[in-house]
């Protein structure tokens, strides 16, 4: 039987009309190298993204589960190594919430290391001609959030998927709005989702290189 | 008769492989808005790019010289404003030369400004959704010096063009290898090009609007 | 009796001859704010930094204790929030060593949170002037591997001290050997890392503020 | 006869309530490897600062003129290399004034290149610990409109001094103000700019060394 994936974007927020993350994924092909593809949206909510990615998961009984999330300001792709127990807002979420050193999960540990062989992702994005890097912070936000209670699903719930997060750049046309920002096109950004799935699926330990960072 | 726009790039530097500038001007359109197209590859030499540029010139007779190039590093499409009368090059140029505090002309003024609209450039480009802006220095190596030659011919030698700069950011497969490094891609820099030029041939005004910067 | 600090730097490493966390607690007073300082400059190696910490704990019985690492390329004093249970080496350690995904200890945790007030720190720090935040990634490299094992120490093996990792900036004449780097001068990181110290002996919560990051 | 050195800052402008320019001038010695200082702060305005400007320089008759402004967001001092004849201003200067696309001086020549040894200066500052660059550009806000307005008296009206224009960080209190910002020590600024007076003072034949920049 095929395997499945589950890719989810986050509905805008912060002031944007648009997140790039639901837009990306609302253009995946159906079918990535053997994988079938089902796609969520994720409320940027603390309080509802989590029970939706879980409804998600339940309906869709995934092998591979890829969050995506907009990560504005950041240059290249990243592929994020580890989501840790804390929830601390920046800017109100789209409840107009805005928790404060909270933990995700009360009780649960204070970190996640990813599933995703992010190194081998790292990789062949690069070969296929796009910037990507490992990331060891996902922020504080509701993408963390989400990458947490992601793997916390796998982790103490025992349901049989790997996950990991994305973080892309913004959308060109979001930085000719904002100013001096850096942006990736919307074309390579699913592109990148497409090439992050397929490495995902095709192997399960990831490659022994350096993409570490000194600070 | 219809208008006519000589459009130029430059050959890879520096080590790279491939310069988007050349890369850009080989995928343009025949016909821009009316506008008939003319490309040339200019050497990045300074003692051979102004010469090939002129050749270019008294061939093609154009309206309009756009001459783009490379600006590894920054994050938008950069209209430039005013090209310097010096020489200043931070590493060797494709002829092995290094020239430190000479003028492009000797005797030539300290500075041209462009005669290319560049604010409503900018605006026309923000509005396709392509990050932009006006820049206040080309640099000081072959690109400042091709755009000061430029200038120069129109100035003191009455060639009846109008003229300018335009920098464009590195391309995703060379961020990709030189990492974090912001990008954009080549569909966007061919057609932010395009829109410069059909702005350029559609107006010799350019809008009243404020895009300085304080330092 | 008086409460005990021990504040630790490093030794240089990637080629540069000074390292700023040891210049700076090589000038710090021995008494702050009721504290009595120790000090004690660790080695930028994996194998021997964390045997080196231990035995200046065993000797000083530090109530507090403050690694202080250089983060070349920040602009901004960065109060760590969390050590990752991983190395992950970009350049190699001084001991020539360069481990690629290992765990800091086999079988810990994947991450420990500060037990420092971070943003009563951070609060104050931006109080007298210095331009500080709470950064969620200590990277990869022996910086996160001490805090790690600092933690580690209190968290499993029960010495009663509570712990924190400081991020400094270059010092200017890095800066001006590199080129294009943010830095901070000695007197201001000295004096940075005394408010710290003395913040942390006042008050054991930490305040109630948003200091997250949204990616 | 001792040689005589005008050092002019701005007062604040932009929300800001201090401008480090002004609280640097007002810390320098009296003399400074044999010359005398004189000083006057500039108001960031348009209509008022070169008028103040030329006052100073008559009463003072200076040998050499150095000005001195905040430029917020870079992270060296930067000896400007060249001033152009243009007013745009991206914000309302002191007087509630926004010109746009207006020159300095009506029918002055596009630009004038400073009449200081800069590069001297930048070798001078990295040899003591400060880093330091040429600039290309000193934007188009009351800066560069001081900095033509110095150069066009020289130039122009033929009063014998030679002229240069210094951009300086921010200082770390507005850092810590603004957040993520780069800033560097007034005593270091202080430093810097007794260092461009005397380099300034020694030698009028500039440094032969590369400090150009390719975009």
């Amino acid at each position: 039987m095929a395997m499945k994936a589950l890719v989810t974007g986050f509905d805008a927020f912060g002031g944007d009309k648009v997140n790039p993350s639901s837009a990306a994924i609302g253009r995946l092909k159906r079918r990535i190298s053997g994988l079938v593809i089902h796609t969520a949206v994720l409320p940027t909510s603390y309080a509802r993204s989590a029970i939706t990615l879980r409804g998600a998961i339940h309906e869709a009984r995934p092998d591979i589960v890829l969050c995506v999330g907009q990560a504005g300001g950041r240059r290249e792709l990243s592929l994020e190594r580890v989501a840790i127990n804390i929830q601390d807002a920046r800017i109100r979420d789209n409840d107009g919430k805005q928790p404060i050193d909270r933990p995700v999960v009360r009780g649960g540990p204070a970190a996640y290391f990813t599933s995703l062989p992010i190194k081998a992702c790292v990789a062949e994005l690069r070969r296929a001609g796009l910037p990507a890097a490992v990331s060891n912070s996902a922020g504080t936000f509701v993408c963390n959030h989400v990458f947490y209670a992601l793997m916390d699903m796998a982790g103490r719930h025992g349901l049989a998927f790997r996950g990991g997060f994305l973080h892309i750049p913004y959308l060109p046309e979001q930085a000719a709005r904002l100013g001096d920002q850096p942006s990736m096109s919307l074309d390579d950004i699913v592109r990148a989702i497409e090439i992050v799935l397929a490495v995902s699926a095709a192997r399960s330990e990831d490659l022994h290189t350096a993409e570490g960072r000194i600070s």
